[in-house]
């Protein structure tokens, strides 16, 4: 039997170190997972909170440049994603295959990333939408990546093939000591356009996202709709509350694991200051774990989105 | 010439050993297939009767977090099924990876699990389904898993691609010495509604599933609708009981090569107590090897669904 | 944040549970190593207990037949171990893969397997050993065992050849959810034939076989002779103890990652039954895991045998 | 053309960086390696200055567990080893497969890894050594570590075994992004045990080293001894000072490609504070980029040893 | 069939053209191989001419740092050799893997690079040596490299070795169009001191390196001795002149496939100007494709060494 040794761990010493505690709901990962776990969430103004503020910029291959990058040229410039990401304190900047090509050995160690290996681009529609992979495991790791990311569209009749590409890329992330970020943006022929962002829709997309293996899930702040008829009966017989937003996170958290996975929360469109904070406010309120926020930064004046994250980090800080 | 030692097994010592007799039906597979059956049939209340009774919890993937787990909240942690499968003296507990890895390294070797390696949403649904793939052989491996659970949908369109997904999952699992576990749905533009539990569709997905080479079938207890015409006049010709339970699910158990497959049966949505009592009453004399009970076990409150549980293990104990 | 529920498992809940507690020392592992683990451990009389009998018969390979099996002939007979192991209540049996293949299917489920992966025969002899590579990790799967185990034989001057190869296999084996088991045998040009049982060479190996990976390690109960002479200059001035075999045992589980990994003895050529006895007081005194006991049973008459080894478990179960 | 954009790098903006200095002598390698370098560069108390304290631990394996930690018996815990490295401020923790599994879970994200690939015992020894290969590129990967570490003994008749391997393990660790990090300890029957030390010899031993591929090379702290008949001709014919700990630095760290190597010294044998300041004193002056140091932590009391590494890095902070 | 266009090239259009002249000799070849060898024939003074000087630069690891540097410091920085040889108008520039990785990235696409693929350092040495590989195939890909080179000891009893790893580097690089550069320097226990340089062997060296697919051979200046007897019946009975250095060159040109191999001379240790001019001479008025000078040209200061390559160019220009 061990000899206790004075050296030896006490137990319980996570219980006041959220980070520690956010990496025992992962045990069952191997080592490697959980320190780029660890990378991303003791990185930047929220490290060690276990809290995260993400930036993503995939939008020059999902809207094209001009609708991107336009408002605020700066944006053209991959290194100034990296740039901000740092001087924002974000915990993470996510980002595809070349705007990480573009930048990653300038930025070596200054930024944790997250390469996503899917995107899909708006020249071509579909009511059953399904990205492309576009870049791979072995990609992330000789970029130095924390994670691998990944969209699904659940809703659309393409999601099978969406999922079943994520699970094979989740297996060899795992094996190799990454870890996956899943967006979980319900959209399709499934569902109704309002449905996208209902409550019961972003729960199930989290809890899809969680079943499939995701160790984060990113999901849009849902509004106040119940999509589906059988969920509605659930919600209105057990009164689960949805009038603020603090309420519905605080339903999708449940629904992710029961708040044992790491869910963080986008904006979508740009939209006012005021209004963002407001709606930040209640996913803090309702137990989210952060945010990743885009477009509400990248297409500011630099200046202007500095204030802006640095407020809403405050907001996780409980500063705000 | 083998020389007659004393320590040999005596010829038919498996007679009065429910679990023998069972291992004996498969004695093409190999040792870690029938190793691994022998874990599920050892353990829990059940253990060693040959019955067995096992806790699937998919719901949160198939139908969504708030109608599987807002009845009874403490459902959406992870670690309740593990503990509830444990303390309900189940013989394995089934999910999908994300709660399988949530747990896992919590519960190891307390319970025996199934990975449930294919899995649809209901976010967007289709007449003719067809499950994702959500999980590896390799999963099962690395969390210690005895068995994969797969679905598959006769009467469906997609059905070959099911069939042929698991042929390959079937190949590798075996040569792993996993045991294979069939949910076999009859579902699809092939069926009427009626005939997804039909007696006569039900006996014909458990033929298929042990032709594929499951090695542990779960159907839905039948109706005594007979949905193919053809199928109705050989029920007729031959006289084919189907008016109560036992008599359906003996024609199951016989369609299951002749009683050489372990065929399991699951109640479908949440009903009464009663209910389920009397109709696994059905299962146990027609010959059925034991109960899946998801909803109607984690739907309700933890100690309810203990003593629920308990009275269908006595009736398979035929205590009740 | 995680939603308390009175679900979750108590912190601490290991404190009095020696498996669990044993369980975290390998937390770096996957879910699938530690429930082979606990197969193994929560197997046989000692099943819960922290401590481990395994029998081991691989000494028809290793010193041929006659000298193994003629004393007591049924051993002659493959499935005698099998039943021999379950009748003696032991955690686990470990054979070549012979031995195996020829009573794996009949014993499937009743007693947990470990397989030899590596073998020597004495047709042909060195003075620098090293075994054969006689079974795989994909042999262990479809044979349904717990575990492969592996001879080293430190002080070879073909123990790199030994170490690299355990590595692949080790690396495999895990991947794959088993668990590995390592016979740390010092011998070789390298050692005096008196060294080969010396204190700090039995540390020496326990020490490498840990740093190799490997979970559990048995090796030959130690005595005071020092072999090395920088290893006696520290005994020395460290005053580390050996008179006894607890002072020795207590060094040597030491030496094992400060007693965070399994180690078992083994008691070695055939003795009389005090002296085994008194050996085993002396490792569970030491802190030792448990015993490895081949000749010692199997070239006894079966009752004998059991008694001798029921005697053995009481020691461990501080009851002798 | 590129359109100037105020985000733009000033060029020379790595000036007064330490580490983005460093980084750009390694601008052949993929983001990945230059993001582990950074990792290393940027942890502990010389976080950002160029310079590097690791803290190695191998001896368990390379002079057995009593020589190795029986003076501090704490060492003998998998754990104390990472938690002194933390305390201590250390830039990263060397250690074979064995130590670091028994940790990286539990110390995920806390301090950087480098995994120990080759190892050799002293239970057999020989006058032209080689190693062991222990552990994998893709156990570096799933343990989360920013390195693979390798030792080469020039000067033995298995070089080029030991060369080729590395070769191959190099390669693989470079496709994945991890750093390598190569001992190089000149040993063997090609060379007195007087050259194992000599000046010539280690500034060939260095220079192999980033031949091959190197990004991080330790070396013994060199005598004035010059081994090599045609190496003394020319010290004396170019006058190649040699007198002072800090001269024979100067030759070994233009020796790596002028200084475009990160350099570290071990001082070997546990020796007296004085005698390890002063030799880390002239390693600061000659060039050298930090100290690799062992024996001389670990095996002392934990307060004194924090107190010695507070002490080196003072010295290569300038403040000593 | 074919139809005539007036873009045909004119059938004996390279009769006035070197290059094209050579590349015919290599037609059995693919074109990526016939681009590599123009990418060399096309740079530098030389340009065109069919003539070439290659500058290598792999004594740092065959002879060690000292030795190799100390005369001229400059060269112990990687970047001074890439520039040199830029400034000297070289075709190539040849080293092993860590110096090409120390500056290709910086040098890109200015100098023509060759991979030194196996390299021996001389901290052992021994009577029949063998290089170790030191670099691979896909590093000369990554790398940029126009060609692979590898060094062969025709005579020493590891020359099979040799010959076997050359033959699948071989193959592979020529698979991904690499051209492949054979240093034949005869050495080991099967020559006398005197015959390395014999003219007898270096004809042999030769004519074995273009058996074993080499597309550019490199051999040393040979002396008039003969080491073979049987050999020297040869010369004597068909009267084959050895006297001056062209009658030597031209044997050797002639027996690496009647000069249909590149076929370049080095120089071998530093010596001096006129001495080296001279020979060069003698290699030019032999048929001789060009020289590879290392020592010679970076043990110099820079413009003295400039200098000397600008006189020997202008020997293969025919102005001097």
């Amino acid at each position: 039997m061990e000899q206790r040794i004075a050296v030896d761990r006490k137990k319980g010493a996570s219980a006041g170190n959220p980070v520690k505690t956010i990496l025992e709901w992962y045990q069952g990962e191997n080592p490697g997972v959980l320190t780029n776990l660890a990378r991303m969430l003791n990185h930047g103004t929220l490290a060690g909170t276990g809290k995260m503020v993400i930036l993503p910029v995939d939008q020059g291959f999902e809207h094209g440049p001009a609708r991107s990058f336009a408002e605020n040229p700066a944006g053209y410039h991959p290194h100034y994603h990296f740039q901000f990401a740092i001087d924002a304190g974000c915990n993470a900047y996510a980002a595809p295959l070349g705007f990480l090509e573009a930048g990653a050995a300038e930025f070596a160690g200054e930024i944790p990333l997250i390469l996503k290996l899917n995107n899909s681009d708006s020249l071509f529609s579909s009511s059953d939408p399904c990205p492309a992979i576009t870049g791979s495991v072995q990609d992330a790791l000789r970029l130095g990546c924390c994670a691998i990311g990944y969209t699904i569209y659940p809703g659309s009749s393409m999601r099978n093939q969406m999922y079943e590409d994520l699970r094979e890329l989740t297996q060899e992330a795992k094996a190799s000591g990454l870890a996956v970020v899943v967006w979980a943006y319900p959209r399709g022929s499934g569902l109704s356009k309002e449905g996208e962002t209902a409550v019961d829709v972003a729960g199930y997309a989290a809890q899809v996202s969680a079943q499939l293996g995701a160790h984060v899930i990113k999901v849009k702040t849902p509004t106040a709709h119940i999509e589906q008829p059988e969920a509605r009966k659930v919600f209105e017989k057990q009164k689960i509350p949805v009038d603020t937003m603090a309420d519905r996170v605080r339903h999708i958290v449940q629904s992710a694991f029961n708040g044992r996975r790491i869910l963080i929360f986008s904006g979508g469109a740009a939209k006012g200051t005021d209004e963002i904070l407001e709606e930040i406010r209640g996913v803090r309120d309702g137990g989210g774990f952060g945010s990743i926020i885009g477009r509400n930064s990248f297409q500011r004046p630099k200046a202007e989105a500095l204030k802006l994250l640095s407020n809403v980090m405050d907001i996780y800080l409980n500063k705000n």
